[in-house]
Parts: C-alpha cells; sequence; structure tokens
C-alpha cells in the first residue's frame, strides 16, 4: 500500500534510538517486553477481533463481549499467565466488560476492607470467578457526594443480620458496572444504622443473584441502565440499577476491617487507621494518570501516522500534494498532544513512586504528607484526563473526515474514554479540593509553617517585582501559580465566611488548582528541597525510573539521540502551555508580550525539529494496529 | 415527578416574558408558529419516536430510517405542506438521511448549475422523489481541496458523450450522503477534459442505479464506507464510495448553466457570473451558523434543566442538597454557552441578511462585497461550529455521569453534530483563507484603500498608546484583533516568498482570524460607517429582524425585561471572550491586568443576574422532549 511507503520513508529520517525510546516509554526492559508479547498474543488471536463492534446492536454486543472475556479466562488458565501477565493480556483485549470490575474493584475492595477471616471465605471463590462481584456505590441521586448515599444498612440484633434497604427512587444503586446482567454479589456502600444511630458510610457484601440460575434474589430488582456514548465503546459493559426491599443479610458481611459492628450492635474501631483508605484512592487515581498518557499516546500514534499518509494541497506542477504533518497548523495543533503524552507518561510514574512513598509512611503511622499526596493525585487526575478526553477529539479532527469513521480508531476511543473525566472524583470536584489544600498552606504562611514538597514554592514569598524579572520558564510557572493561589487568598480574606467566599470564588480558584497540577507536571522530581520523601532515606527505589520528566532530562538516557527528542518534548509542552494560558503568565508579570512572542518563535522552530521524528516517536508506544483499532471489517 | 416541580418553582422565578422571547429567538411571529406547529407534529406522532434508535445495530437502524423518510413524505403529501413546512417537519423528524442530500444538494445543485432545459428535464423528476440524487464531489485522496479531485468526464465528439473515469483508488469518490444504498442518481464533480485540454472541475448528472432494480449500473462500483462515529447519530445515513469504470453519459447531463461544452467539444462561457457559485457557498455556510446556534441551544437547554433538577453535596440539617445550578463553577461553564446561543443566533440572521445583501449585488453585477461576505461567512462558520461542538461535550460533562447515558441527548447530539467542523470546509482550512483576506486588507492600506464593512476598523490607524486607553469593551476587541492582524503582516513581510511566510506563519494566522471574526460577532451591525449597504439604500430589508446582537440592544424590544435579558447574555458572552483571551488583550496592551480581573468579578455579577432567568431562558427555544431526545425506550 502506497501509506506502507510513505511511513517508510519516515521512518529512515529518524535521529534517534527507537529501540531505546520503546524502553523508556515502557519505563522498563521487562516492562517492554511483557506488554509486547500479550499484545501480540491478544493481536493474533482471531477471537479477539474487534472490527466489527461499532454495528453490531446491544445485544449482539453484549454476547460478543461475554464470549472475549470467557475466551481470555480461557487463555489465562491455559497459558499460566501471572497476575500480571493477565492483567495486560485483559488490557489488550480493550474492551470494557464486568470482569474489569471483578478484578480491579470488588476483588480489592475486599483485600482492602475485609477481615483476614472475610478475605479467607470470599476471596478464594472470587479468584475462581465461582462468584463475579461488582462495586455498588453511586446512587440514581448521588455520585459525588457519597456521604448523600441513601441505601441503609440496619443492624437488627435479634437475627444478628442488617437490613439493606432502598428507602426512595434516588437511592437505587446506579452505574456499577457488571451490575446490569452479570455479577452475582456486589460489595454495596450503605448507610450503617445500630441501635438507632447512624455511623456513615461502610460497605457489605451482598448477594444479588442465585447461583443456580442466575435470577435476581427475592427483594432485589435489577436492571441495566441502558445506552452510553457512542457505538461499541463502553455499551459492552452492563452498568447497571438496584433496589433492594429490606435485603437480610448476616453481620459478618460488612467489611469490618476498620469499624466493626459487635454481637451487640455497637461500633468498634479498629487499630487499622482509617488513613489507609485515602491511601487506596491515591492508588487508583494514580493508576488513571497512567491510563491517560496510553489513551493519549494510541490517539496521538493514529492522528501522527494519518498527517504523513495524508496529502491535500501544495501540489505544484502536477506533483504529489503536500503532507498535512507538514503545515504548520497541523504540528501547532498535533505536537503539543505528543508532547502531553510523554509528559503524562513521566508524571505517572512520578505519581507512582509517591505511591509507593505514602504507603511506605502510613504502614509507620507517619500520615504527614498524605494530605499532599492526595491533592497532588486529585490535581493531576483531574488534569490529565481533562486533557487526553479533549485532545482524543482533537486527534480526531486532525483526522479531517476519515476521522469520523469509527474505522479510525479515535471516535470508539473517545466515547470509552469520556467517563474518566467523572468517575473516580469529578474532575471539577477535585480541584476544587486541590485548591482548598492550596489556600490552606497559603494561609499558614503567616504562621510561620514553611509548605513542603509539591507546594514549597508558595514559601518562596517573592515580591510581584521579582516576578518581573527574564527568568527561566519554569520560574514563570511557579510564580503564576502562587500569584494565583495568593490572589485567591486575599480575596477569599474579604469574605466574612469563608465558606461563602470559597463558593463565590470557586472558579477562580480551579483556575490556580490547574495552574498548580501544571507545575507540577512541569517540574516533578523526586526529593524537593524542603522534604525529605522515604526514597531518599533509603527505604525504596531500587531502580531509577520512578520520576518526573525534569529528572530524566538530568540524567543519561541511553540510546542516541533519544535524550534530545525528550527535552524538545518538554520544551513544547512548557511553551505551549505558556502560549495557551497567556493571559495569566502576563498577569503574573512574570514575562512580557514581547517574550511571549519570542517563546513563540521558539515554539515553531521545536516543531521543525521535532518533524522528523514525529513517526518514530508514536512508534515508540509500541502499539499493535488491534490495539490502535485502525480499519474494520467491510459491511 | 419531583423533577417538575423543581422546574415549575424555577419558572416562578422568571423576570421577563417568556412567550416574547420565544418570538425573538424564532426570529418571528411566523417563523415560531409554523416551528411550534410542525415540532407538535412530529412529536405526537409515534412513528418518529426515536428513543430506541442508540440500541440498534446498523442494519435495524436503517431499515427504520427508511420506514420514517417514507411516512414523512407521505404525510408531507397527506397535508398538503408547504416546502417551508415540509422542510421543518423534515427538521423535527431529527434523522440524518439520504432526503436531506437529495432536497438539500441535488436539487439545489441542478437548480443553480443547471440551464433552463435541464431544469426542466430534471427537477420534475426529483421534486417526486421519481428519482433520488446525492452529490459526489469529495473523494477518498480529496476532501478540502477540491481542485485536485482525479475523476475525469472527458468528451468523446463521436458519440457526444462524456466518459466518467475513476483512474485511481484515491480518485473513489467518499462520503457521499444517501449514495451507500439509496441514490438513483448522482451530481458528479470531475475534471472536464475535451480536445485532451483540462478545463477544471465541473459538475455531471449520472445515473448510478437502475430504476428498475435498483442495482448499481455496469461499470459502477458502490458501497457504504461503514461506521461513523457514535451510536444512532451519524449511521442512518449511507454515506458510500463510488467507483465509475468509464461511465458513458450524454452529452447535455453537464451542468452547463455556466460553462457549456459545444457538439464539437468547445468551451464556451455563458454570461452567467461564475461568482453566482460563490453566493451559494454563502447561502450553505449561512445556513450552518443558524444551525450551529440551534445545536448548541439543544445542548444547552438539556444542561441548564438538569442542573436545575440535580442536587448534590451542601445539605445541612438533613435538608435538600443545592441544585448544581447555584455553584459558581457550573455557571461559569454554563451560562457563556447559553449566552453563545443567542450570540450565534443573532449573528446567523445578520448572515441571513448579508445573503440577501449580496445576491441583490451580484444580480445587479456588482462583485465588490463577494471577498468581504466570503470571509464573513467561511470565518463564522468556522469559529461557530468549533464552539458548538466543543459546548456540546462541555454540556455533557456539566450533566455529570448522566450525560454520558444516551438518555441525556447529548452524546448523540455530540456525535451527529462534529462533522459540521469538517465539511462545508474544513474549520482551520477556513480560517486560513479569512487571514488571506485580513493579510491583504492590511497590505492594502499602506496604498490608500480604506477597508470597508467588517473590517474597517483596521484603518483606523490607531497609535499603539490609543489601544491602551481603558475604553469599552468592543474598542478592546477592534484593538486586540488589529494588532494582531497587523503584528502577522509585519513577520510575513520579514519573508523573501510570502507564501513561504504564510505557511510559516500560519498557526498566527489562524489566531488573527478567531479574533477577527469573534469581533464580527460581538459587533455586528448594519450599515458600518464605512460602508453603504444595499439595505441602507433602501433596496431590501422591509422588517427589522436580521441584524446581529449589538443591533437588538438598541432596538425597542416588546416584552416586559426582554432587552434586559438579552444584555445580560450580550455582555457574558464578551466578557468570558475576555478571559479567555485574557492574554491577547493584556498583549495588546487595551487592557490591564487590574481591569481584567474587575471585568471577572463583573462576569460573577451577571451570572447571578441570568441564575433566576436561566430556565426561562431555554425555555423561549421552545424545544419537545422529542426533538431534545432526552429519555430512552426501557431495555
Amino acid at each position: 500500500m502506497e501509506g506502507m511507503d510513505h511511513l517508510a520513508h519516515e521512518r529512515n529520517k529518524t535521529e534517534f534510538d527507537v529501540d531505546a525510546m520503546k524502553i523508556v516509554w515502557a519505563g522498563s526492559r521487562h516492562a517492554f517486553e511483557l506488554s509486547d508479547r500479550m499484545a501480540r498474543l491478544v493481536a493474533s488471536d482471531p477471537a479477539f477481533r474487534k472490527d466489527d463492534r461499532t454495528r453490531l446492536g446491544r445485544k449482539e454486543l453484549f454476547k460478543n463481549t461475554l464470549r472475549k472475556a470467557a475466551h481470555a479466562w480461557k487463555r489465562i488458565l491455559e497459558l499460566r499467565l501471572t497476575e500480571e501477565e493477565a492483567g495486560q493480556l485483559r488490557n489488550f483485549v480493550d474492551e470494557p466488560s464486568f470482569t474489569d470490575l471483578h478484578w480491579g474493584m470488588f476483588v480489592p475492595a475486599i483485600k482492602g476492607q475485609g477481615t483476614d477471616e472475610q478475605q479467607q471465605k470470599w476471596l478464594p471463590l472470587a479468584y475462581k470467578m465461582q462468584i463475579i462481584g461488582c462495586y455498588a456505590q453511586t446512587e440514581l441521586g448521588h455520585g459525588s457526594n457519597v456521604q448523600g448515599l441513601e441505601t441503609t444498612a440496619t443492624f437488627d440484633p435479634d437475627t444478628d443480620e442488617f437490613v439493606i434497604h432502598s428507602p426512595t427512587l434516588t437511592s437505587s444503586k446506579w452505574w456499577p458496572g457488571g451490575l446490569g446482567k452479570i455479577s452475582t454479589h456486589a460489595i454495596v456502600y450503605a448507610r450503617l444504622i445500630t441501635n438507632g444511630q447512624e455511623h456513615g458510610v461502610h460497605g457489605f457484601i451482598v448477594q444479588l443473584r442465585s447461583l443456580d440460575d442466575h435470577m435476581p434474589l427475592p427483594g432485589i430488582t435489577i436492571g441495566d441502565i441502558g445506552m452510553k456514548f457512542g457505538n461499541g465503546a463502553y455499551n459492552t459493559m452492563d452498568n447497571g440499577v438496584l433496589k433492594f426491599d429490606n435485603i437480610r443479610i448476616p453481620r459478618n458481611q460488612m467489611l469490618m476491617r476498620v469499624l466493626q459492628v459487635t454481637r451487640e450492635g455497637k461500633c468498634v474501631q479498629s487499630n487499622v487507621p482509617r488513613q489507609l483508605i485515602y491511601g487506596t484512592m491515591v492508588f487508583v487515581r494514580q493508576t488513571i494518570v497512567a491510563d491517560a498518557s496510553t489513551a493519549l499516546s494510541r490517539a496521538v500514534c493514529i492522528a501522527t501516522r494519518y498527517s504523513a499518509v495524508r496529502r491535500q494541497f501544495g501540489s505544484q506542477d502536477g506533483g504529489m500534494e503536500t503532507q498535512v504533518i507538514d503545515y504548520k497548523t497541523q504540528q501547532s495543533r498535533l505536537f503539543p498532544l505528543l508532547a502531553s503524552a510523554y509528559a503524562f507518561r513521566f508524571v505517572g510514574e512520578w505519581l507512582k513512586w509517591l505511591y509507593t512513598d505514602v504507603t511506605q509512611r502510613l504502614q509507620a503511622k507517619d500520615f504527614s504528607t498524605l494530605p499532599e499526596a492526595h491533592a497532588c493525585t486529585a490535581g493531576l487526575k483531574s488534569l490529565t484526563t481533562t486533557a487526553t478526553a479533549d485532545a482524543i477529539e482533537e486527534c480526531r479532527k486532525l483526522c479531517g473526515g476519515h476521522g469520523y469513521l469509527c474505522a479510525s480508531g479515535l471516535p470508539e476511543l473517545f466515547a470509552v474514554y469520556v467517563p474518566a473525566c467523572t468517575y473516580e472524583g469529578d474532575n471539577v470536584v477535585l480541584l476544587l479540593q486541590v485548591a482548598r489544600f492550596l489556600m490552606k498552606t497559603v494561609s499558614q504562611l503567616h504562621s510561620g509553617k514553611k509548605p513542603v514538597g509539591t507546594t514549597a514554592y508558595l514559601g518562596w514569598k517573592k515580591a510581584s517585582e521579582d516576578w518581573s524579572k527574564p527568568g527561566v520558564v519554569l520560574e514563570a510557572f511557579e510564580a503564576r501559580s502562587a500569584r494565583m493561589c495568593v490572589a485567591c487568598a486575599k480575596n477569599l480574606s474579604k469574605f466574612e465566611n469563608p465558606e461563602d467566599g470559597f463558593a463565590e470564588l470557586s472558579a477562580d480558584l480551579v483556575e490556580a488548582a490547574v495552574a498548580h497540577c501544571q507545575l507540577i507536571v512541569v517540574s516533578k522530581r523526586k526529593g524537593e528541597p524542603d522534604v525529605t520523601p522515604a526514597t531518599a532515606r533509603g527505604e525504596s527505589d531500587h531502580h531509577n525510573k520512578d520520576e518526573g520528566f525534569i529528572d530524566k532530562l538530568q540524567q543519561d538516557i541511553p540510546g542516541k539521540g533519544v535524550k534530545q527528542q525528550l527535552q524538545n518534548l518538554y520544551y513544547i509542552y512548557v511553551l505551549n502551555l505558556v502560549h495557551k494560558y497567556l493571559g495569566d503568565f502576563l498577569s503574573t508579570g512574570c514575562i512580557t508580550p514581547k517574550q511571549a512572542s519570542l517563546a513563540n518563535d521558539q515554539l515553531r522552530s521545536l516543531y521543525s525539529q521535532i518533524r522528523p521524528n514525529a513517526i518514530a516517536l508514536v512508534d515508540a508506544f509500541n502499539y499493535t494496529d488491534h490495539y490502535l483499532g485502525v480499519g474494520s471489517r467491510s459491511l
């Protein structure tokens, strides 16, 4: 095919060692080899074909997913795959299904919140898939506000049981994946009531369907909540609705690792710190950031290859038309997304390190870094998922009309990705949490408390004239974020009731939080001056891969030219943000319009430097066409 | 239902006359009554139900569309609907189908480009739907670049026929709606060749399928190009692929209104001005701008009602939670979109006036305003469709998790809308055309040529110190756009070859074009100081409705409080743009960071003023639930 020749020609232009970059992207040789092996395994197995997925009606689509899930399980057992391998295999099957919730939420919830006894009873059943579980938290009327859940779990001391009940329409469980058609069990979150008193929201293991005939048990009403965005996409998942009519479960099916209810109905706190739950939240959000870079890189890979193959206009004397990747308008939209994919990859690795660090501290009962870790993961989850959702759609548009065809792989990728902006914390709500943390940090500056870690820059107390000196770009990001935080804090102080102020200024606060999170992406390195992280104390980090973008650039990186490419990508990411948020930077006075214009010239020059390497930079993601979902079976 | 109560309460808060606003939105009482009647007719007819559309497989979906198209045709004939009524009825059926192309492209192409004789032969057949036509222009390898089309139409003087041929794979016609399964005929665009010479791209009427058995005629290969973005959505359309193997058609099937080919194969220009074709382009793009405000208002209507019904957080003492529309974060995302819907509506009306004006001038052989009209429609098509596509997705996110369900109506609206950014001129390509027009205008300033109409502001030659004086917002928009245009022109002048400069600076040029187009939306009024439009000469405009936003605000508008609401919406639209493009404004020096901060405070205050009227402002769109596509049949 003509397209193949174009890419061969492109690959010949490459100025760096692509194989070395593949290792950098994957994180390690081990990670590269494992994912390479699993990706090929899936791509070569006709049972995992997905090129007809977008034209199936819901029923056929769902049956098809069940066949694939069963086949994947069969292969995992036949090949005796490790847990890591099995996870990667499911990842490359690339079709959301009830197994995601079973392995990703149901099992971890029992592990994290169940007592040893509960784990011994339930985990073996789950591991063999003799029961299939889902995670029933959100309700029709209650998404972000978990404390507002209405489902009740009332202890009945006469029978030693909990009574699970849905008192209203709005208390119906709504959204749980795997619930609508498949799950036999669920972790149900409900308000615990004993002796007429409320004790907050807790998790309960509830059987939903008969293990004999798969029918819902008496008193349980279940349904599928219907079609979701896009064809194929997330419609392979059976998101469900669930209502309880006074269902009874034994007392020992409340997950009691942190809080126990005794035979008499008394609540007893265990010695397991509640903060562990925040550790889990950090973990989940950290994986979402990693997933963002994956989704973004898939979209960028498709759009970059298309842009190199596609020619339009510019033909002279009947010669070939110009490759669209050579247009500056295309470059200025595409290359910042390519740079973002790499930037998010590295900040994701830094978050992995942060999670390890926090976990070690939690185990040592050191909760000091938890608020900052929580703010980091919340903010980066929001920043990277919003940027990725927008970027996938931009990549689709960069493929012109062809991006509108499902055969481009992009429509389904968009539709399946966008819920990441809402689930596990709505992105705006999360930014407000970050803003709250920032405002608290700023307010403590007066009392002499030194901010640490990612907020250390807030403590510099630069006078505003300092911000206007021509400094390096990083300082501009720090000055911008500090100025926005301080301005918000100042405006807040004008309100008598701080909560009223927070509500009134929330849109500004969200912008300050975004500026702070962008600073993390461009600056993050382990061991900030003011904090001694666990790793610096020699407690972990035996390999050197869990760090941010800027750290990478200060190391030797094996492979010809790899470092140069990463440097170019870094500056594209940074300068593009300066361009996009120019109003913030100019308001801060840390750069002048003249400097902004020069930065723009530099950005254009960087695009030219990246251009010959663009195809190789997406080849480094090492994606199969199967995984990219390009092409479709003829109709 | 609980939701109904909430909205009743909201409607009681309204501070203006909603019925009067409905007339303002519709454009006239006549337009309101007609669309109201047709919308109800469709909504009350069970044959037009669309609440199961998103879960159907492609085949069922398509059959369903055929049933609806046939039913619509039956009702149009039974009720003896006028052309205007029939168009509105099809609009409210709200399901893309081959009839869109038949009525919207095939018939108009024959009317616009066919000779009287050709019209007499073909139009009656088309009007009775005895033939069904599509519009075959784009090719697999050629979208935006129409001059690059490869299909050939070679005149054979021996037989007095044209030979239509697809010489390559990339010359396959690709995308035409209605082609894949339905059309019997097509207007095919091909390179005209006579006597061995090329004469550019022209349109030909070609029969594709037998009128007896609907099979493709010999030498013609047709297929459906497969699934497109989203479920339901545009998959009700049979976009197709078409290849010709030396198909012969009689000479009189070339559309010859502008250029004729004689029996001897000579090309003869008629006395019909070629510029008429640009007039058609202005017409089509003008309707796209009107459609943008419609699509945007649908999304905003859904998101606003949801935001008023949905409650989350903020409950105190077990009371009701806070309506999410009361959060400033929600308002700052939603209300600018509501304001945009109104702004685009009014700029669309201004474009309608512009089209009428241009048409009258063309008929009088006055081509002087054509370049400006072309730039206006190209730019506004790009600006409004990009903004609308983004806004629909933002509205979807504003509905939280529920926006991801097809039952919200938003996923399908997004998927069916987004191609507007690509078809009828890719949005970036169009902005480059605007930029080219602007650069030409700026370059002529030196030669003393006075810019007119929408570019008049470029001729003010303000010294830069003028830009920094605190002026009204409108002046800031003018200063910003002028500064960006002049800066681009200055940078262009540094290049030896202007085309190289244009290519290198294209991303900056696109930004200047956007600034110019935003100025049009915020400033547009009939009769700019430097130009005497046709209407001012008393040639048209017997009613007073075809004008921009700012004109509306300077008139008496009937209905209590209507004008006040429009004023608030105007300033929300304007100040939100200042906030979003703050870097441009600050770089221009036309406002200071302090002023920007004050503008932000004013914006917040406007949100509070709009808040109690938000539901009534979307009620003024007068949309049925059927049209909004909310709700879904249970599974």
